[in-house]
């Protein structure tokens, strides 16, 4: 039999409606803060991601899905979600004065050719926020805010944000010498051997190493007059709107383009919910205009993950207003127009299809956790009736034709 | 520039705005009907679509996207529905008895290498519903009536319905030899001098040859007795259910599955909004076990599409409740908090984040139809109060600091 791919899952049943659920909640709560969706191609150009995400990272020099087109473009399924975000303004000219600032959100496919593990399949879904415009402490705190009232509004109060800064420019090129010198003294991981050479700020939150790091310079002393100001600002603002944070030197993200603050919001064990950051140099490097950003994003089914470690379940359970049986050729055909006018009247019904026994068709009911059962027999049609039994109630009695969308909206 | 991939679009502002109340009203009916989602991954086994669409078939043997894996794994991004949702039912034993009828909906990005059109790019977004289980007149009939009603809901009220039934085995044999004789008189395109040796039903459904077969056999003629039982009962089913319905003997479609009843629901220029039908064997070529099914999809750009040249719109105007203008820093530090105030009492809010001008920032609150604007000055500041302006009626008053929400909110 042919099997699902090997890092991809079926979202079916329960699963797929506390998706839908966790979706809706996040989407009430972005609508508030005005926030408009965007939603980009699955598979971009593989320079895209080299250019925005960073030739050096993880993500882009060993997990991508590539592939050659017809007429041999090399294309990747988006491995994240910013860069496409960034390609999309610059396309569509939404960086204009008047459109700012953009504040955009997503639900995205993402794909990564990794081990799949909980939590992290190779295909799974991220949602994600952006904002572009202003240079601005405020949005910042806004952001961080949305993302702590997602996790409040589902039930995961038990986090912690993490914050740090990144240092810029010849600054950071100032704490980078530090930081190798600092390094010699320690016996790295392979992965970190590597990093040091392309990417060394990522040897700060390597899984293996990063622990030994305890005394590791901070870099935010190393911070211009400008971007202290700027990361003052932003924890006054922060203090200001409640939000406790954590500073944490090292904090460094995976991906090549922030230049500014970095958080992260990690649950009670420790481990990462949601991350991002800001990332003012991306819009340039990618189409020559100066766009500051921020964003952040999470793994849909990390959150899943995490609401269900906390026996949380956001989804309602679902019922039937009612089920119809009817019990003969002629009273399933009288159950199809029935069914109609109670969905015409905004009523969720069902009916027997499988030609059930009596018995079998009321266990079926009971799974559909109908409110109503609506029984249909010969008798009842010579005249004009029908049973309608009430789940909850257990009372049961003949109602006339006319009468039987009132008598189950008034039972809802 | 780096720019999308060819065929391949970007949904923004309006646009995915318009999307999304499509996709909602969807939901509410298909929610009526007591169907459940279900999503499957983007990628697929090359050769589920081989086995389950069939290799000739255009889709297959042209349209896909196909790449291989770091394991040498050949995928498909899936160019249509119906097959992955048959590949998860088997995968996660979805056909035990108590779980039938599966009443299942998806919507799902689709993937096919073609000539970008006008409605049909090379991904493009398809709603669609399956149904497993029954082979019931009934259930079919119950689609088309969903299918019919989501139409009506959205308004696009001047449609027909299609309808044929495809004759299969040894009646389809005999057809397709007569079919062949037929055909004998006529110049073929090259596709149909293809098709004929492939897939001979299909060069019924020719776009450049169709028109001429105005005098071929209806192959309703060659249905065995069930076969015809069965589409008796449809029509008649469809007659109650007040669906009214063409029968249209070149109606074939353009996949290999279908094994029963076809249809299409085309607009009133004569093209194709939605179609689908029953393939009681696919299942069993998948997966080797028998369980009729029957569905319809239709692509969500083609819709929309649809609607744009009905003028109709399906997205509410958005608005704000309240556009806050901070005039100094400490104002702007204090609107951060009644921002946080008033999206926990649940008002879609925003802020000048751009330093714009007095006039400029009432410009903006007009292009978000900002409902009030709350202006703070420091002046105001010092008195514990704020200015509100009613944009519906122009009314400007002070209001107390304790009293602003309580105002946006009687103001709504």
């Amino acid at each position: 039999m042919i099997q699902k791919p090997r890092g991809t899952e079926d979202l079916i049943e329960a699963e797929v409606k506390e998706f839908f659920a966790l979706e809706m909640i996040i989407r009430n709560i972005v609508d508030l803060y005005n926030f408009s969706e965007i939603r980009t191609p699955i598979f971009e150009s593989v320079d895209l991601f080299k250019r925005g995400v960073g030739q050096e990272t993880d993500v882009v020099s060993k997990e991508m899905y590539t592939f050659f087109d017809k007429k041999n473009r090399e294309l990747a399924l988006r491995p994240e979600g910013t860069a496409p975000t960034v390609r999309a303004i610059l396309e569509n000219k939404l960086y204009i004065n008047e459109k700012l600032p953009l504040k955009l959100f997503y639900f995205a496919s993402m794909f990564r050719y990794e081990r799949p593990q909980s939590g992290r399949q190779r295909q799974f879904n991220q949602f994600g926020v952006e904002v572009f415009g202003p240079k601005s402490s405020e949005l910042d705190a806004e952001l961080m805010c949305v993302a702590v009232n997602i996790l409040n509004a589902i039930g995961i109060e038990n986090h912690t944000v993490h914050l740090n800064c990144l240092v810029n420019d010849e600054q950071r090129k100032k704490y980078i010498i530090d930081l190798k010198e600092y390094l010699k003294s320690f016996d790295l991981c392979s992965d970190c051997q590597t990093r040091i050479e392309t990417n060394p700020l990522r040897v700060l939150d390597c899984k293996v190493d990063g622990d030994k790091f305890v005394d590791v310079k901070d870099m935010k002393d190393y911070l211009s007059d400008e971007d202290k100001q700027y990361y003052d600002d932003l924890k006054k603002d922060l203090e200001n709107l409640g939000i406790d944070y954590k500073e944490d030197k090292m904090l460094v993200r995976g991906l090549d383009y922030y230049t500014g603050f970095v958080f992260e919001i990690k649950d009670d064990k420790g481990s990462t919910l949601l991350g991002g950051g800001r990332y003012d140099k991306l819009v340039n490097e990618l189409g020559n205009i100066d766009l500051p950003a921020a964003g952040f994003a999470f793994g849909m089914e990390r959150m899943i993950l995490a609401l269900k470690n906390n026996n949380i379940s956001l989804s309602p359970q679902s019922s039937l207003d009612a089920y119809v049986i009817g019990l003969s050729k002629k009273a399933k055909q009288f159950a199809n127009i029935l069914l109609l006018m109670l969905r015409n009247a905004g009523l969720k019904v069902d009916v027997d299809f499988m030609d059930r026994s009596f018995k079998s068709a009321f266990k079926q009911a009971d799974k559909y956790n109908a409110k109503n059962i609506i029984i249909i027999g010969d008798n009842e049609l010579k005249e004009n009736v029908v049973v309608i039994k009430n789940q909850e109630t257990k009372n049961e009695k003949k109602v006339k034709f006319e009468d039987i969308v009132k008598t189950i909206i008034e039972g809802k």
